[in-house]
């Protein structure tokens, strides 16, 4: 059985174990205060020519969400998300658990756009309901597509003329930027948003995320929520090292590069076969429409998650790759899909 | 400069590392249903004796108390803990920002008893108080000093007695488990607690506790909790192999073991040389008094915390073992003291 | 300018203002515990023909809410709404402020039925998703609409079928229960409900509600929670007095049918003036399509809420009316209408 | 039976009765836009000499506190008290169900005061622990303390040298300010505090506080955190109305100053007698130390609550008056003390 099913089926890509290896016994800082985890900042605030951001390292991106979500919002504040976006759907009532309100947005695509900002606060227009505040968007989207640059300037104005905070959830960002259609630099996101993270888990670590604040509004006593929230990890080496064998040269994105070339060479294949898809996604999340026949066949040798049925007799299903899937893998499956 | 700060200044113990090396690229299933996790559960399971304990694994301690506390309480209860338990001083609040109040007890050593929770209940008497509802101790405690078997019955009966749980946090429960003193069994805690995290991070591992829920009433939908609270890690299979690693044999004592054993040649050496304790902790934790000119001079070749100033010219200080001190070190330092 | 915009423009019913008069300088119990309260919980009980429920006296609706959702829900645990649902829209996130999400459903009259409910559950599988746990209704609607017998018991039926916990907010139950398309007992809901108010803010008293508990499972330690939200009031016998006026005999019935009275003859003159309704609502609250023009000049004389625009030239607006509005009053609209 | 067990044991002052009967029919906004809320708003500026302060009525003392505090406080911040403060013993740990701790300090005399504060500011020095924000007070005090002018001075002062939030709760603030041994004016507070609440239920209202807030960082969007805790009354004139009539001339301070009058005919009356007090209070709220026997047949007659054993023999009783609290009573009380 070969999963397909998400892009954290494996450990961590080999250089990163390597690191932890070698560094295993070095002594340091707790709490994320060590050497790796400053010399993994510097690295990141590199690739985003920006030193006047703070970066802090998060075990994972619910928490990410979370703790960032709840300590820059006031009680009565409340998040706008799409109809898609995974703090709406995919954890658990987290950031309601914090208190605050998600408003979510129809959408096709898993994009936020300008218009459903303005009619989220053409709605909310007194005490007796919760206040707009924070865009929550995904860059990869839940779905896999991703943002153009003049979509993320369209709404990043649109918050700065109404007083919203821009939060982008890059649990995916890697291979968002590794995609062809990709217009947008890492270093675009620090003018763009107000907070964002990069994701780890899903672009080669064990576990990690790399929080960057860009408002300096939202910078202050941040390390008090990690720890509040039980995210400030006492070996933060753990998390520092990662990042920092993901920033020290290209692997980050050689890791989103590679998800994307085995994302490409399925999704031709497929085309090529005359299947459609369910969305027009370009980053390593592809979906698929397939008849159940064929999906019950694959499932003998595959494992992925069916993702939405579309007629009586065709379902799509959602295959993902990652640093770990393997050429020989991938034309496997488009020969399995053949027969 | 070398390290007696604390049991988490170098990464993990080598044989945990070379499981995940071995382990890496094969696929498992998320967020912590892979088979790494249900043989660690199965392993633990064994030594404690007991396979009707449901078992998490939580990426960090703050994490584990917080998760478990949330849902183990309504709204309007509140946990009883020492003035030195970590919940009341050490993670930034985190309990109340889940809503629940926690009521300090002074104590000396540490330690909660009987008394100590009936004063409470007594001074609780109506709905314009909280309502205590939770025990939380700590085995061994912040300072050091680890519960009798004796001790945890009398606690563990005035619970029942009055419909109060008992949790234990574990962070150090392989040192408590492993000195001279102890005369609890691991499986002892099932049967005496209602909850209890054994602690991997502070004993060997990158990262992780493994929660244990004995009470039935308290094991439903707790998944759903970890998701919550942005504690269930996708590559989750991190956790299980580390614990896979610490219980498979015996290296989870062992390392408690080795941390006591230097803990023992620094606390006989610096005994021998005249010095007395703050408290007398028989675990990896020890706090001697020291004058504070010879405070200043290990300074210059140990880092450590200065714990509590107890007159004029003498302090407190507390030195911390783990699985990765070497012996040479704790000799060292004890030359290195009589000069 | 005469106020039909809401039930609640007026102080209280001269009856109840003449019990608090008269009871003014008895000396009582403080937090509810008066004789007032006492008596008020007896005569209440009565007309629910039931002995077995516990009854709660709190200042305001979305307290009332608020509290008891939060009492009665675990952390992952969520609210099942209408869109329209107040706790939905309208109380600024109150339920979200204490950890729990509200599921939405799109309606189109305002209430939820078994179908709904049902594909709520059947979209949250794991504990990726928060655990849909309370049904959430209100009836009268938040557009004036009303749950009949059968609606209430299928509705009731699928709760229980599925472990789902239903609550009644009854803001606005005095109107629902003397509509003339009502078939509903008020002893009803204490079979068919787990909990539910009685609405007196809108229904003539200067505020509170009365909260009925009738779930044995969800009674224990509730005056703990009004305390810890605040909803406990020093002077408790303020709302014990009022609900003793209103259920010493049919005041709260009297007050209800009123109510209805008014809207009736504002229905029917509007009907046959031609014009037609946004929401066919039998109770208190009614939404005639008027020309812009036409509002425009009622709004010299009268305020009211213009509810929504249902095309260029026309609008719905709400008329509200209470045990305050007169008969001179609504003949009064209708004549004016027909300028 | 007589009872001297607090200050709401009846309902409201007769003018205040008076009012609600007056303007029981005229039709107002609601949720406290009212011409009612606005003009008591007015009166109350008018005896605070400060047109820039904002206020908002809220029915209940918890709910005030917890409203704002929550408001006021990020999440990792915490509130300072008195551990006789009523914020950490008897509201049910509603500030910690917002989510913050509630740091206390032990006092003799229920007052904070310079050296509590910068003792906690000197314990909380990292991100492990909560970050003191804001300091609460109570004037009176639980214990019928009150605050001399220079005593505040001084608070405020360290709390604005350490960019601390002062509150204070005025639950009883009508019978501090009336006190002989008062200096402070009630317009001393809009300089000397951020915010502070004048009672408006223990100082013969039905209900109701009247929350000062004079920080104007504190000010914005206040009104949707007084919805979102459930203490929006619809009917929001009814503490308009209230605290109209205690401010249109002097009503507020003649009841408090009537109270002291009959609390001072107590002490004197008991001094007298040779007993001594618990605690040298001079507000409405004395607490005698007497003889168990006494005790016992004093409570055949009178009701109050028995405070704390002083020795094997005798304890303190509280005995509190009110505006309600006649004269014939509290003389009948000492006749009764003598027998």
């Amino acid at each position: 059985m070969y999963s397909l099913k998400n892009d954290y089926s494996e450990g961590a890509h080999p250089q990163i174990l390597e690191a932890l290896l070698k560094t295993n016994l070095e002594q340091s800082e707790g709490y994320g205060e060590d050497k790796y985890c400053i010399e993994a900042k510097k690295l990141i605030k590199e690739k985003l020519q920006n030193d006047n951001v703070d970066i802090h390292f998060i075990p994972g991106g619910t928490q990410t969400n979370l703790t960032s979500i709840a300590a820059f919002l006031r009680p009565h504040e409340a998040s706008i998300a799409a109809n898609t976006g995974h703090i709406f759907v995919h954890e658990t009532g987290a950031i309601e658990s914090t208190g605050h309100k998600v408003i979510s947005v129809n959408v096709e695509d898993g994009k936020l756009r300008k218009e459903h900002v303005l009619s989220v606060l053409k709605e909310h227009t007194d005490e007796h309901m919760v206040k707009p505040k924070l865009v929550y968007i995904s860059n990869s989207t839940e779905i896999g597509t991703i943002y153009k640059k003049s979509e993320l300037e369209e709404l990043s104005q649109v918050c700065r003329e109404n007083n919203l905070l821009l939060y982008m959830d890059g649990a995916r960002l890697g291979s968002a930027l590794c995609c062809k259609e990709n217009d947008l630099d890492i270093s675009d996101f620090t003018n763009l948003t107000d907070a964002f993270y990069i994701g780890g888990t899903k672009n080669g670590a064990f576990m990690g995320e790399a929080l960057v604040i860009c408002n300096d509004n939202l910078k202050d006593d941040f390390r008090y929520n990690i720890k509040q929230r039980g995210a400030l990890l006492a070996k933060g080496r753990l998390l520092g090292i990662q990042f920092m064998e993901l920033f020290r040269d290209n692997l980050f994105f050689e890791i989103g590069q590679h998800a994307n070339d085995m994302a490409d060479i399925l999704r031709t294949g497929i085309s090529e076969l005359g299947y459609k898809y369910l969305v027009d996604s370009p980053s390593n999340q592809i979906f698929p429409i397939l008849p159940n026949r064929v999906i019950k066949k694959l499932q003998e040798k595959y494992s992925f998650y069916i993702w939405a049925s579309t007629d009586e007799n065709n379902s799509s299903i959602r295959l993902v790759t990652s640093w770990a899937t393997s050429k020989e893998a991938v034309l496997e499956f488009i020969e399995d899909l053949k027969i």
